[in-house]
């Protein structure tokens, strides 16, 4: 933590600073500069944080030279974190999707659906039983029968479970059906979730904020592993920008950034990332590319016919076509479905 | 809801667009242009929304011409709604000031800021007993003591109480000794706990959320009302964007559009919208004349010693000016405090 | 200017960083924590930035804590800079506005058009002889003819005349018709043109970027001021964000920012900031409360009938309402129109 | 073009509305809705944009449901274009890469990176002989003397140059030295400069603006296009968000997008899309892998030496590693290097 003082502050408020810097066990370091004093400050960043240095006369800004978070970052943990999730793994050599409809809808339309995803090759079947929306009046899910059906569809075919948990009070009975819990934007920040599921032993797939830096992701996910809970997978799904032609706007740089920075695994959502089906198959491939660990992609058997979703659905052909365009590149990543 | 078809779409893919329609009981106009065909859909836009048009073959897109919400349109209710709470009230021709700290951090502190505020008459005391924070390992509020310093200091001044609520579980503490739930921006979509407290008799106080466009935050309110909790007033608390010297950009346009499009009372809150104390009471002056019916400001007897957003806190000195400010340009606008 | 070396830097990497600062003549203030070293500049920090100090092994950032311009900047000039127009100031207690229809159409609608606006107390009449477009198809302006028309006007009313200069090659023309130059928001880092005006003697009106931050913004005042021309005024036009419900968002902040930093006036373009004529006038009230000197307001005698922006302009009777409105405003403020 | 009528418009506004528009030879059709009238018009959409409909009583908005350029779109046709770069191909399966320093900064510097570039097999040589820079006291390039550094490189190279040109006069010196005249992000609605590089039959490389939409960026396009020059290259280099990670975000789906609206070629610069050279080799691989036609990377001999842009340029072993990857990526796609 650096603090930079105003041209005009005075000893007396230097000294009040360092004072109240060195009383809570810090140490400081100055730098006199032809202008103004530079407050170099060593020890434990979140005593720093807590003190309200800003608000002090004579200081003009605080810079911060380190992160929040510990647990998630690379240099806490070296090699990459490999989640396994029902015994398919996530994350090192390993390429994983998650493909499904939006929501589920009914029985034949999951069953459907899970057919055409074990078949391609991946997985997970990914389906939301419980569902956010905008407005109080738009469909919210069929909710316990979804996790029902959900269950069902893994028995038939063995694919693994991912569904979204929209409040603490259905953590329980999400996580008795599903193979791992999803946390969706809206409620990346929805701490008492986050807390709530950490203390699951679930893996948690860690949707992105709608505006999220990737600074508040990672302290997102350093919520749940602060509770002990490890097995966290991210997922990239296109921010808020003012482009109008896709519905977000997916940020594949955050992809490598998150390698560098932390070990967990990263996968993309190109389907929300781009709200357009003729975008979904290049955002995969370029996705994979960018270095991530897998992909969760919509497929509806028949798109016209979704309750929500359809224009960013895939069809089965188009679905197969891109597992096979996402499994070429995955190769030269040195990456392959398992 | 107007649906345009491709320049390719044949005559078959537009009836089966129509018959999609007309099946659930919606009515269709045509007009068919140079290039392409366009569908009016008459009816319940909801029905419409269910329907996956966009995804159907020959359709390009979906234009909707109307909004979701309807409780908290103007169209449903013409004359301004004035919220009661608990004798104070907010909207019409009354200026409402909410100050006090940011959060509740000691019995001193908070009986300090109390003084201040009431004296500067404000009719308001803030403070967050529950601290949502970015980092699992900032300070995360005094909770229930913290509510209890609140309400020994309404008991002390006659200030009511408004306060975070973060999660579905603290609903019931909270309504306990406040007199006002506040939804933060992170919870601005946490719809489980927006229906939680629709279904109190609380007034509630619902903050943009930090990317949320005017028709998701009016939807947010929607979901509250649609519960049967009517009283609810919106609070503008700047909005995320590229813009790095204000914490956020606050948007005061949204209060003169808030005033177009509902009946809903809307303050401001300049504190966290700009995040520098200068800016505060500029932009308290701003909101005010934009229309704003109140204000949400901090202010702590020492900002320097303050444990979080010290930065942007007023001292007693510079809120007795804000007030001053304030109630002169209220009054131009015909709003008085009472 | 302070630079931050990674935990891992090496000794030899750290003395590699000092020499190449110390052979350009800075001078280094070392300060070395527990994980690592932070690198203090003193000295002219454009030297520093010449230096590709962030590429060098070892170094994880550096960090500005000094701003790039001069000029504008307060700590350059303590007292508010007055800019006189042909005799109308704009800064200090007066408050000015400039007016007119987006486009200049025809002397008809021009002729009108400015008396409306000389009625109603404006001392500016603006009016675009030359638009730029997002489109090639779109109506350009009348060009030359569009000045000579102005240039009557101002003849007729005594108003000032406040018009485009789109490149390099009109500042001749456009300073031989023109009171003051007005560049536009495309157009704030045509650096060219910046460098052509500030070699003329015309007062200059310089709009923000579409997505220009505060600093670029001044910085692009900067470029004409160290050309010589000290007569900037800068323009808040409302900056490119997520929002859809307002063409832009008018940044209000911005203004009292610019008068922390900057002894230049500022004025604010409450017709292009929100592009809803319904707004205009709540927008221009709350831009005189935050401090500004002025406004730019869209009038037409017939909106219905503008070639362009129609949709975001003023009829006469709104704004001699929004005059009025302004005037209560700015008397509390401190200024009157003169 | 759908004009939507309000619920309260009377039978005169709706006909005073068809008959502004029917008067400039428009066709209508009319939907009566249960609550609002909706028109569609059908003609010529630009007769319709120089109307001023949204400004008429009784209109609540417009809808645009066809877009603004011709020249740029596969409607207009189908095939992909192919730009030839003095016998250098972009577009369809030729993968080409630029590549070099950011500034022009000596002639052993440019040399060095010449050979590098060359040496792995990328065809252009990209240098600033002119570079825009936010401040007026910052490197602002070598001008003349660099544009005959880089046409020396060419002869000893045979490598092909682009380069940017900033300003409309010094178009003829610019076109006189490089094969590809580059417009930088700033420029990106510089319309004068935009229809100067319009009559010259040098192939343009036409970069998107900082935070231009699509929409603008092809219409930026259509303006070089309509002068008569249809050697148009765009270039994705990221757009500004509220992100602070990268220096932009890097958006890969407008390279999808724009492969299915226009039929012009598409390249990406990861360099300056991230601003962090970590990040280059990732996006490089995944910009390929989304369908672009080629990429513009910083290279520099000794990245630590650069006088701009350091940080984001890539050694020469890094840049050879990043050209194999590449390679292998677009071999997949279906494109080579040639």
């Amino acid at each position: 933590m650096i603090i930079v003082m105003n041209p005009e502050a005075t000893k007396e408020q230097l000294n009040m600073v360092i004072d109240k810097l060195t009383k809570v066990g810090l140490k400081v370091h100055l730098s006199e500069g032809s202008t103004r004093t530079i407050i170099g400050v060593i020890g434990d960043k979140r005593f720093v944080a807590e003190l309200p240095i800003e608000a002090m006369d004579g200081v003009e800004k605080m810079v911060s030279v380190t992160v929040d978070y510990k647990l998630v970052s690379r240099e806490f943990k070296q090699e990459d974190t490999i989640v396994d999730v029902a015994g398919v793994l996530i994350g090192g050599n390993h390429l994983a999707v998650m493909a499904g409809p939006c929501a589920v809808e009914s029985r034949e339309q999951l069953f459907q659906s899970a057919e055409i995803v074990k078949k391609c090759g991946a997985q997970f079947l990914r389906g939301g039983a419980y569902k956010p929306r905008t407005s109080p009046y738009a469909f919210q899910g069929l909710e316990v029968k979804g996790l029902e059906m959900l269950a069902e569809a893994r028995a038939k075919t063995g694919l693994r479970i991912v569904t979204e948990v929209v409040d603490v009070e259905s953590v329980p009975v999400v996580s008795a059906y599903a193979d791992m819990l999803q946390i969706g934007s809206r409620n990346m920040q929805n701490f008492q979730l986050l807390k709530t599921v950490g203390k699951t032993n679930k893996p948690v797939l860690l949707k992105r904020g709608l505006s999220a830096t990737i600074n508040e992701w990672l302290n997102a996910a350093e919520y749940i592993m602060s509770e002990g809970n490890y097995n966290v997978v991210l997922c990239e799904r296109g921010i808020r920008t003012y482009e109008e032609y896709t519905r977000n706007t997916l940020d594949l740089s955050a992809v490598a950034a998150v390698k560098n920075i932390s070990h967990l695994p990263i996968i993309v959502d190109p389907s929300h990332g781009t709200g357009r089906w003729k975008l979904v198959s290049p955002m995969a491939r370029a996705g994979i590319a960018a270095g991530a660990d897998g992909l969760m992609i919509e497929v509806h058997p028949n798109p016209a016919e979704a309750l929500s979703d359809g224009k960013q659905s895939l069809t089965p052909e188009n679905f197969a076509i891109t597992m096979q365009e996402v499994s070429n590149i995955g190769k030269i990543m040195g990456k392959v479905f398992i």
